[in-house]
């Protein structure tokens, strides 16, 4: 019988070795909500914390015993019993058995060199610590699996060693041997052929792997772990982790599911993975990276107008998967690369109709040029080009006319000031605003709002979600060009404008200026 | 004779597939720089980019023809001819050959289905178009690479096709072969059995790989392309790239060479590895990542308890390699350790004799932590951190006492300006000066110029040389943190300083005040 007839099966960590991850800290509430989240998705197993070490997460096994899921099981970390204790008498197991969880995860020593220099006890005890605990926890009716740290370095130096820890962890019961790659040192083939070993020797229903990315091989390791007959994969979402995180089980899944082919036991519903990994950074408050395969914003978005091209006349020439299996879709950027296809393509996903040889389209690519050479970048400004395309399609209203502003940051010893005022029309009542922030820009977004919000009160859901500045040509030194990039949100989307100007401060306006102009041009076309 | 015999070449296309990733833009200057970096560093051949698809490549390769390489090979990047046309004849590869540069790569269609539908031309005209481009160029006394697009794909539904691609381009004089997984779709054993078998068929130094990220497999593919006898990789920094990037070389040389143990033909300085990688961040102006492995600053720091304490106990348990063969270094958080010996021997380096056990530094090291924790960067600000340390010591004089500034940017219309004025006393003498300049930094730096040259007349010489501005936690919007990074020459040395404020104009005028303090500071002591 070949591995492949046995389908994968999940142990997301996110929330135990995913919290190891420098700037990772959930509350006790986001992890109940991530583990509910995980079981709807589809997962096997939710390690939910390691209460020895954690108060934190004694709390959330109190409250978990209180989720009601529908097919992961829910497992505790611990390790093993100290040396020279019966395991019923190691309080950090006893911690580990009061979780109430019906799965027990124990780490254990493979390394003969760890054993006697960081146990400080010999093999032989390290042995019959792995089978106590196991048989222990076994006795008192959870399923208990175990994970062999540092494998692979231990299977390297002494392999017969490294075969008998897990021979001990089946003796006492475990059901699952996990192999860990625990400082992310292997190399595939080495990977592979212990894996393939320790599957022969135990059978793939009884072999999982667990790999970390510091060799930027976290997931070809967790394939090839799969490949060599294993059939569980631990990992966290996000590839959370210690040091350059743990596999990322929101690539691997795809990667196992959509172009291996194999099944998974628990089905997870790829569709939403995007969805489910945006969630995660915004619980961890990171900025999700644009470039992470399948689910960034970036995985399905095409530059050169080449590839453009291509990708429109033969769709899976520059995309290897439909990007709506994983809850993804197409991007067109617009670079100074691009062609008229591409502007065309854009204004179709922005619902214009620009045919690629009308007489506006000629007039578009010379002024995008021309913005372009001066520094202007519209991938993260999609609302800038938008407005753009508005003007040269005549679609665009013009919600205001602005006389001038004027910003005045002042400091007198400890005092700083910044205040910003501005003058305009807008549907024919002019105004004269004055405000103050803490920075210069901040002063005249609000001077902006307080003239506009009484015309136009729709403004007073929207506000800035990202500021970002580029300095263009740092050697021209103080007075170099500078290019903001602003992003907007209303609570729901989210759109980005730019500025670029010799002056840091004109910029910043220019950028907050089509901010506000596009969320009024949004507003008046859903209406 | 195995492939294993083969030094590695490093080919680099950083300057031309990596500026198709999303919000990657180089200037012309950023690129020449960037080409003697990675010549300074160890590559084979640098791609310095597309000259028949963007104006701006035509214009760096004219410059990059006065650029003293030391070692790599600049390689300009084309297509082959069009159908139906003569080689000369093509102004695509006229442009190309025009770039006046020692390598020509050109890139053609492997699978018959984008020959049909995109080329929309017959298979055996696409064969005459790879190997007449190959021939014209060569005829030309350039070495030529063949990229083959889509290689995996094209190999995967018609391999004799796609190696009679190859062959075509061989009989046209190419030198290397490069086997491109385009899309990024391919997996492990597919794209290792299909290098293997080019690898046989056409001998290993003959072969190279180009891999993306689209599976999260880049650095895997191409470790196993050249396992499976490839001897080229080709790849760019960080990853850069469109979609989710290119293959990382910054990840695959430390696996290459420090742990396959395979040479590289050029022998890149790895000890300046993650300085390169920061360095390219900086010029795309993205924030560097934290995660990156072996480079990126959590690459090598412990958070857990338990493994803090091992990575102390036996430094290679949770270390893969020594950090400081990439330049990178072992960092403990959540712990006290502030380096006293580090800011001893800084003191010592900048002439300063401040003993680790002194009164004095556990003042400073508090002051350090208090300045990083709000933002403060020093590795980029030698000068800052001086004037701090000379602070401590006493040792800091006072030669100008600021009482006020102020900055006016003001728009009506098209009309523009920015002023700044300046209120101090130097020497006993108070002024109170004015002056304007296209932005508010350069009229800052005016106005405090105006002031001091009477009574310094010694900062005429210094000029500022480089002005960087990071926004540190940009979601906190309008009024951000803000770091600017100033650096100022006297014409023989540079020295940077720092400004960190929630006011991107204050942050900016603390920086340039320390730089013109700084400037005072060393004229006194040389006299």
């Amino acid at each position: 019988m070949t591995s492949h007839t046995h389908a994968v099966r999940i142990y997301d960590t996110t929330l135990r070795d995913g919290t190891q991850g420098e700037g990772i800290s959930f509350s006790v509430t986001d992890k109940l909500l991530i583990a509910g989240r995980l079981d709807h998705f589809g997962v096997d197993y939710i390690e939910g914390g390691f209460p020895g070490s954690n108060p934190r997460d004694i709390t959330f096994f109190q409250e978990a015993r209180s989720l009601r899921l529908k097919h992961a099981r829910l497992a505790a970390f611990g390790s093993t019993r100290r040396a020279g204790v019966k395991a019923p008498d190691d309080p950090q197991l006893r911690t580990l058995l009061d979780s109430g969880m019906p799965v027990m995860t124990i780490v254990g020593k493979t390394w003969p060199l760890h054993v006697t220099h960081i146990l400080q006890t010999t093999p032989e005890e390290n042995l019959a610590m792995i089978e106590d605990s196991a048989a222990w926890l076994s006795a008192q009716d959870r399923e208990v699996i175990y994970d062999a740290e540092h494998f692979f370095d231990g299977y390297k130096t002494d392999p017969d060693y490294a075969l008998r820890t897990l021979a001990a962890a089946i003796k006492g019961g475990a059901t699952l041997l996990t192999l860990c790659d625990t400082n992310g040192g292997a190399l595939l083939p080495d990977f592979a052929a212990a894996t393939a070993r320790v599957v022969a020797e135990f059978g793939p229903e009884r072999v999982g792997i667990h790999c970390h990315n510091d060799s930027g091989l976290a997931v070809a390791l967790s394939l090839a772990g799969i490949e060599a007959g294993a059939t569980l994969v631990q990992g966290t979402l996000n590839g959370y982790g210690e040091r350059t995180g743990n596999a990322d089980l929101v690539t691997i899944l795809p990667n196992l599911l959509l172009k291996m082919h194999r099944a998974a036991h628990c089905a997870p519903s790829l569709a939403t993975l995007r969805e489910l990994s945006l969630y995660l950074d915004e619980l961890a408050n990171l900025r999700p990276d644009t470039k992470a395969p399948y689910v960034g914003a970036s995985a399905f978005a095409h530059k050169g107008g080449l590839h453009a091209n291509a990708a429109r006349k033969i769709k899976s020439s520059y995309e290897h998967i439909d990007p709506a299996l994983v809850g993804n879709r197409t991007r067109v950027l617009v670079s100074d690369m691009a062609g008229r296809s591409s502007i065309s393509m854009k204004a179709r996903e922005l619902g214009f109709d620009l045919d690629e040889k009308a007489p506006a389209m000629k007039k578009l690519i010379a002024e995008l040029k021309e913005l372009e050479f001066r520094g202007y970048e519209f991938e993260a400004a999609d609302a800038s080009l938008e407005l753009l395309l508005a003007r040269h399609l005549g679609r665009r209203p013009a919600y205001f006319d602005i006389e001038s502003y004027r910003v005045i940051i002042e400091r007198r010893r400890a005092e700083l000031i910044a205040e910003a005022t501005v003058k305009l029309t807008a549907a024919g009542r002019a105004s004269h605003t004055v405000a103050e922030g803490t920075g210069p820009v901040g002063a005249l977004d609000q001077a902006l709002r307080l003239a506009l919000e009484p015309i136009y009160p729709q403004l007073k859901n929207i506000s800035l979600s990202d500021y970002k500045v580029r300095i263009l040509d740092s050697r021209r030194h103080a007075n170099a060009r500078t290019r903001v990039l602003i992003e907007t949100t209303d609570g729901h989307r989210h759109w980005g404008t730019v500025g670029v100007s010799d002056n840091i401060i004109d910029a910043s306006w220019e950028a907050l200026r089509d901010a506000v102009d596009y969320a009024l041009m949004r507003h008046e076309q859903k209406i």
